[in-house]
């Protein structure tokens, strides 16, 4: 039996198809490609396939665009970068309804309006499964390129909202919860908002977007700048809807793990940090960059080691 | 019933998602985006799919690979732009053997390394079948962009290269011919050559490339310049293994419908046309643009119009 993917996971199949990249412009939320001394252009491609990235239970075809866009935006923002443009491909069962593609666009449509871009061009072919691959270009001043590896010890770690609604509105929307008070959370879901709102870069900024859970991003940060993290758990921004709604257990475990909030994690200095709280809406620091290359959650004056293993891999059997 | 994409063909859908893309910057092979005044960004974008577009069948996943990336890089060429870099988006089942994956990447990296530019990202998810969307991002300088609509009568119609072979290739491939004195074809089928070799552009010039066939694209080339065309069925490149193995009704018939030969197909005025003739390997004139807007096929003397009903149709049912 030859060995598949499922038994390498994702992050071992990485490893493996990045021996073919260039690995000086791998390794952030995009790639970075200069084209002249004053302007490079930054790259970040998805791709999103029906019953495992979005599905009609939980996801209209609006939202599973905008979703789309504000993912691959959000991985601009993550850069430093502003939008130019996207590229859409499209992959298509034959009896996909016109209309669904339609609601698509128009969900894409609307995410690109209220955040920036246009879509410049794509693809549409037929598959057996509806899959949608984006690919996001945008722009970005070479000196203000937002880093993983950059952050540096006594750095603030600066959350710019929120954290685990996307995951409790996705189980509102499997559990057919309408509940008004939550309304809050199935938005955070369906309609995720990319932060392009942080102010202009004046500092030393690392950095990335917490698509795949605040855990994960601080983790890759801390990997890739060879540091380490306190977490103060109580700092962690979480909706109140969030609060009232599940134990305080659960809350945090989703903040933490949930993923796809599309927040950005940055580490720049305090004193630039708490500027920044004033000036972006949602925003709160929730550590330190520490020497020590350990990431620990501080809770309740109690330290313990924050765990990938509960993070997203693609191939994983549950 | 509701509409399905079936029911309203490629052409029919694409016209409708259309209306959410600025149509400025729609209708080429890649789209253009100005970066600074002398120098603009080509994106182009690609998705193909398991038993669609390629299969074990006819292509072993390097040929997967590097037909993906061939293709791409084809759209760059018929812009006048060199390529900076690619994304590889990837959709794989649990079950397909890293091995596959591996050549896959091996047969990308082999075109690259060929043709220029270098896998820049990308992204591996799960899916039902095996899919691989593709960004081609290059740059050309924005005034010898190539564009399909600033063909003018009187300008020669210029093909790069041999017509029907990647048809031809594809037929004995799904009949287990192997003889050897049609191995060009296979060839050309499974290792398709990206056109970077035409000459600095000091001239006026309209095309694009023959990926959907050489009908399709002075079809197109027509349509988009308001103007019409004479071809010379006779002056059609056609590889000699072709025209020995089959009849020369079906070896035209591949010629202009076939497709996937990835030859630029270019109109400019005939005094350069001729100079470029000595220039570019395997090049040859094919026919006349013409004021009239009829685009017709010279058979020995008699004149019948082209029909694109033939041409490619992804979601039709033959």
């Amino acid at each position: 039996m030859s060995l598949t993917v499922q038994d390498i996971g994702e992050q071992g199949l990485l490893k493996r198809v990045q021996a073919f990249c260039p690995s000086a412009i791998v390794g952030d939320d995009a790639a970075v490609l200069p084209i002249t001394p004053g302007q490079s252009i930054v790259i970040t491609s998805d791709v999103l396939v029906d019953g495992v990235h979005f599905s009609d239970r939980t996801t209209p075809p609006e939202s599973a665009g905008w979703r789309a866009i504000a993912a691959n935006l959000s991985d601009l923002a993550a850069m430093g970068a502003s939008p130019l443009g996207i590229t859409v491909g499209l992959g298509l069962p034959k009896t996909t309804p016109v209309e669904w593609v339609e609601r698509l666009y128009q969900g894409m449509s609307d995410c690109l309006a209220e955040y920036g871009g246009a879509i410049i061009g794509g693809d549409i072919c037929r598959s057996t499964v509806i899959t949608l691959a984006i690919t996001a270009i945008g722009q970005v001043d070479p000196n203000h390129v937002i880093q993983r590896s950059t952050a540096q010890p006594g750095d603030a770690i600066l959350v710019t909202g929120n954290h685990g609604s996307s995951r409790a509105g996705l189980e509102m929307l499997l559990n057919n919860d309408t509940a008004p008070e939550r309304a809050s959370l199935v938005r955070a879901h369906q309609y995720p908002i990319p932060r392009f709102d942080i102010p202009t870069i004046s500092t030393r900024v690392s950095g990335m977007d917490s698509s795949d859970g605040l855990a994960d991003a601080i983790l890759q940060i801390c990997r890739m700048s060879k540091v380490g993290a306190n977490v103060d758990r109580a700092s962690v921004p979480i909706d109140p809807a969030l609060k009232q709604w599940v134990s305080e257990e659960q809350a945090i475990e989703w903040a933490l793990y949930g993923g796809e909030d599309f927040e950005l994690v940055l580490c720049l200095p305090f004193e630039q940090a708490e500027r920044w709280l004033k000036q972006v809406k949602g925003a709160a620091i929730v550590g330190k960059i520490t020497a020590d290359p350990i990431v620990q959650l501080i809770d309740s004056g109690e330290a313990r080691s924050l765990n990938l293993d509960q993070g997203f891999q693609h191939f994983s059997n549950h």
